[in-house]
């Protein structure tokens, strides 16, 4: 089963990732690179993992943006390549703390070599990117990332306890998902205008971007769990459904629906019982409800504004990647 | 010159205010007759600014929300009347710092008795009103209106400072109308439940609602302040545009603008020299970039989440017209 997201904008800027990818490829060897030098450790897992990371993620995203939004400000300098590395550590955390069991159409490492030592490894990671960059000294991009870490954490927290009820509201689920995901964007984007001392209004666009971003890229996200196929989406159907985790269509549905509806998705997301039939049930409830439809409509408004935000910046190659991206974004078709 | 919107929405709950007016005409009746007799000052002036108010003030529609929200919650005391009331003076100082000439097509009264006298009256309704709280021992409906009262005056500044240029990101901007507009349809709304002492997903869900129901009011007005006619909206065209007011219409022509667009923006937004040529102009822009029509559609995004924030909670006539109500604010019409 399927959902394919057509693409409505009332401005076209393509919907690829293909550009981006074309023209950070350089950098991003040399961030591999820089991963694989800096993991020369004693400790023999440290290289594996890390080697494990970067054969799995064949289109990270964040890395791509940070090092985008650098030379679209004319940066000229080493550091972005630095800050692009610290984005791979993060993966690492997430995943465990996602508990996902693939990324990408591989498994990820916290799969292969367990939670504690993908979170001790992105540990290191980070710790080893901190150093690069207080060497640098680029003490305005530490700020931009340790905030981000922080309301990271916060958004973490906000999810273990009240956003994890049926009754959250889309508002606080929103909340939740721009600490969580947003942020990330956010400093990955706002690093590149950080380095390059551009002035505030290009911080801001760029910042307002990666936000945006990162919300449409969520939940469509959200939409894709009920409705992607395992080989596009990297990780299984149902993933969400099967762990519990309340996502955007979901809140919808159950607010939509009556009370019979509304005792089935407590039942199914707050309890470990939930097999193949539940999601099956699943599915048709939010086909009923038309909220997988609205969740991608509610994604393409934060597409929108990500655009926008982009707008004032003059055009280039790499302004229409990023361009692109918003669209991939929300096309991703199953 | 006018511009039409459709309304398109997936869930068709009506597009009209009159059920919410013909379900509080009895309650609007009490809290106009509260007003006056708590406006019997020796101060000549209070009692005159109050009736004022109360005879240009045909549809307001946050006394309505108070009013609709308690009983919807089962409220069987008076105190509604009082949280309806305090609203009345909110209104005074709306216009005050939004430099209104007019409400609802009559003179606003800082145009009759001064911005001064306005401020001042204000406070003694809001004392009036707060000590009636206090009387009625409703600690928890006064620390939702307090709060709120904190939020906008942070919104107020906010727009004063940061907000108040046209670099300013339409996150910004929205982070500015969550404060001023959408704070108080929130507490608006919230002070129903709270009343009622409604568990907290209803308290949840009549916060949520009132926050994307302003979003949704706030963007409207914007648009229809460069499309609506003098009559139907009670103000004048192009005010915002002549006070040099940046709201979403502006800010979304000026960021997709070219290099001379901007100019013209600065120009006309940041000094006094705007005439009736410039808002023909400006007028153009926003046609060509589509930003009134973008605006409209950021709203009816609001919109939805407001509907669906109410979904879960059981039917009945006052929910219908709450419902009906977010249609209207989106599809008000020039």
């Amino acid at each position: 089963m399927g959902v394919v997201i057509p693409l409505e904008s009332g401005q076209d800027t393509g919907s690829s990732v293909k550009p981006l990818v074309e023209l950070t490829a350089g950098d991003i060897e040399r961030v591999n690179h820089l991963i694989l030098s800096k993991t020369g450790s004693q400790v023999e897992m440290i290289p594996e993992v890390a080697k494990h990371l970067i054969d799995s993620g064949g289109k990270r995203l964040r890395p791509m943006l940070t090092l985008a939004a650098a030379h679209m400000c004319g940066y000229q300098g080493p550091h972005h390549i630095t800050l692009a590395a610290t984005h791979t550590a993060t993966l690492l955390h997430d995943d465990v703390v996602d508990e996902s069991d693939m990324r990408r159409g591989k498994q990820s490492a916290r799969m292969v070599w367990g939670n504690q030592a993908s979170v001790l490894v992105g540990d290191f990671l980070l710790g080893q990117a901190f150093r690069m960059m207080v060497d640098a000294g680029s003490m305005e991009a530490l700020d931009v990332l340790s905030t981000a870490s922080t309301v990271i954490a916060e958004g973490e927290v906000m999810q273990l306890s009240a956003a994890q009820s049926m009754e959250t509201t889309e508002d606080d689920y929103l909340a939740v998902i721009r600490c969580k995901t947003a942020a990330l964007f956010s400093a990955a984007c706002e690093v590149g205008p950080v380095l390059a001392e551009s002035n505030k209004p290009v911080r801001d666009a760029f910042r307002s971007y990666g936000t945006n971003l990162g919300l449409a890229f969520q939940l469509i996200d959200d939409a894709l769990d009920y409705g992607g196929s395992k080989a596009d989406l990297g990780k299984n159907v149902g993933d969400d459904f099967y762990e519990g985790k309340i996502t955007l269509p979901v809140l919808l549905a159950y607010r939509r629906g009556d009370e019979e509806e509304r005792a089935f998705w407590r039942e199914a997301m707050e309890t470990d019982s939930s097999d193949s039939q539940a999601l099956s049930k699943a599915m048709d409830l939010l086909a009923k409800h038309g909220s997988i439809g609205d969740t991608v409509a509610r994604a393409r408004h934060y597409g929108e504004m990500a655009r926008d935000a982009l707008a004032p910046l003059p055009e280039c190659p790499r302004k229409q990647a990023l361009l692109s991206v918003v669209g991939f974004c929300i096309s991703r078709v199953s």
